[in-house]
């Protein structure tokens, strides 16, 4: 947390401000949670960094005392801030706001000069609130990308969060295996299981079954998709869809525990099409050369262009050989995984720091081909650390299609 | 819809605007969504509704073509937007906003004027591009209470989305009692099912199970607070916390299918404490009341009154008679529900329309006691819509706290 804060500061010196402020809906907020030791159960609230300084958290609601006070940070209370007061006096929303940003800024021994502002929000409230404010002589600099590249190493707590929850997704991946694997072929060659066909709605059930259990939610959903489906990365995959007999079926799961995880692997049950099998193996080998790519000072986008080299060789196209490419290897390699599902580092071609790899990053690795046209796609994925040891795979499960390999 | 729109104009001619934009980080934003005639899986978005005009729908990806027709609206596509040359010149986040959102103001034909501003996003970002905005004569008016307002009156397809959440709720909470009703005591009064103690997770893992199956989430989590957990309002119950005999439980489901839903009982298996059972007796009288009396035209505070004058002859302190209490009747009676977990109508004192009853309204009633030194809470909630025919209850669920009765 020392180097996190250290290096907000030097951006903050960078960008000629005297502090961060971050607002929250929650403390759950991408641009907040940073900050935290650990979860913490606290609704709309906000963060002060003065420049050098310690960061203090506000909070709104005197019932949420207790959780506040286990984050360990230096607190500016409800009573603090006035929020009694200042809620019965200004019941417009950008006032009240603008008020309790005001307060929080003061007590925190700020006075009017350049902020960076990061955290979320209503759009109308914000603009109105930092509106106000600036005519009292508060100067605004967006500081959201501050934040952004300032969580991208992870620290202890953060990893073992991001270990936790993928853990918990392989144990999800390995039930959808044991039930493909149990299910047999019905009359019109759907999966028949337990006396009914095996549809997404079932396996999506027992998925969701295993993260609630474990206490994870799945803010952006999942990605169970069969066949034609799979053939569109993008897709979710249609819940009363069967999965059938040779047919390819992508299982994408990302759930969030205290932080999220992210994992892909592609199954088929009985004789897959030869091109799906080809493009597996491919496919594999991508994610090999990506593991072993990935190194400190790399640039995830090197290793973008050495699996475009790859799939290019073996006759496929990809988003360099053919820009806006619907099938073949239509989409980028990897990203960063954390506070948020896609974070730094990115994978881009345009990206500066952001874009290079560093000890502590963690991140997806996921390449994948697809040909919507023949009703499949193949992708497989891998959540890693780049830890002090090198790179460590936090998703180890099998890559095979077929589930009875799973074992 | 037509409503809708003639309210939002209405309302922008009272704040001297010419229009209405939505900034939004997906088309689920709840100041987006009321908009759109069903659901759409559209990401990073905006919306432009010019004063008495058509609103029209500006999306970033190519990729979401299909969504975005699909809604019907008129479109403001990547190529009319000019996405791709944008994002190549402009890097900075809020600089890229500002020329999109210009862009979004100028082809609805639109010159610098008066713009409500709502929906959501990253606040430095918003607040650097309304900046840049202003600097070219775009004058911003805080929108997003706007929207809030004109969304508290449900349309048909809305109150069905809500209907069916309700209808997947009703369905886990049967669950949970079914699960309760068969599990026998062991030997330290733990609750046991299947050869093992019932916990929080388990129960947990089986609305996860049931809402999964029908592509339901769990944004804000979902409570199942057994004893002293339960005796305070905002606990969500520990996972490995096993529920135990003549102990009560407070579940309380909020899911999202297309729209959100939300429903409590409070269950107690064997013999429950005296003060509990009678407790429980109040807390249904007091819902019963609150049924009778939500009807149009009646402000939400107002029954909030009569069931804290209940509560109160029935020798409990309430909010009323002690403002702060931990003990009795501790919170407010209800809130709309819709695009999201609370909004219009509210049951503040404070309220303006915005807590009057209308016909087209959904919102809970939800009285509770809660004596946490004692151990155990009770609430019991129901989800209602005022329709033409007066309120109809979308959680019609037994309220017995013996599951053995839920039958």
């Amino acid at each position: 947390m020392r180097a996190r804060l250290a290096a907000l500061s030097a951006g903050l010196e960078e960008l000629g401000c005297e502090a961060l402020l971050v607002l929250a809906p929650s403390a759950q907020d991408t641009d907040l949670a940073p900050f935290l030791p650990g979860s913490a159960h606290i609704g709309e609230c906000l963060l002060v960094l003065p420049r050098g300084g310690e960061p203090r958290l506000g909070y709104l609601t005197p019932m949420e005392r207790e959780e506040a006070a286990a984050t360990g940070l230096a607190l500016l209370t409800p009573e603090d801030l006035e929020i009694a007061r200042l809620s019965s006096e200004y019941a417009e929303p950008a006032t009240f706001q603008a008020r309790v940003m005001g307060k929080a800024l003061e007590l925190s021994g700020l006075s009017p000069g350049r902020v960076a502002l990061a955290g979320h929000g209503a759009a109308g409230t914000i603009q109105g609130a930092c509106a106000l404010l600036a005519s009292q002589g508060w100067i605004w600099v967006p500081g959201n990308s501050l934040v952004f590249a300032a969580r991208k190493r992870k620290e202890r707590e953060e990893l073992e969060g991001i270990r936790e929850a993928a853990e918990g997704t392989c144990e999800a991946m390995r039930a959808v295996a044991r039930m493909l694997a149990e299910a047999a072929p019905g009359p019109e060659g759907e999966l028949w299981l337990g006396g009914a066909p095996l549809t997404v709605a079932r396996l999506r059930a027992e998925v969701g079954r295993l993260f609630a259990a474990r206490g994870y939610d799945q803010p952006r959903g999942n990605i169970i998709a069969p066949g034609e489906e799979g053939g569109v990365p993008h897709s979710a995959g249609t819940q009363d869809r069967a999965v059938r007999l040779g047919e390819p079926l992508v299982v994408d799961l990302f759930p969030r525990g205290r932080l999220f995880a992210d994992c892909t692997r592609t199954f088929c049950v009985g004789e897959p099409p030869a091109a799906f099998a080809d493009a597996h193996g491919r496919v594999l080998e991508a994610l090999i050369l990506s593991h072993r790519l990935s190194r400190p000072g790399t640039r995830g986008w090197d290793i973008q262009e050495a699996v475009c080299a790859l799939f290019g060789e073996a006759g496929y196209p990809t988003q360099i050989s053919e820009p806006g490419t619907t099938h073949g290897y239509v989409h980028n390699l990897g990203h960063g995984v954390g506070f948020e599902l896609h974070e730094t580092p990115i994978f881009k071609k345009t990206s500066g720091a952001e874009g290079v790899l560093r000890e502590g990053d963690v991140f997806t690795l996921e390449p994948g081909l697809y040909e919507p046209e023949q009703g499949w796609g193949v992708r497989l994925e891998d959540l890693v650390y780049l830890g002090p040891d090198g790179l460590e795979n936090l998703t180890p499960l099998p890559y095979d299609f077929d589930p009875a390999a799973w074992g």
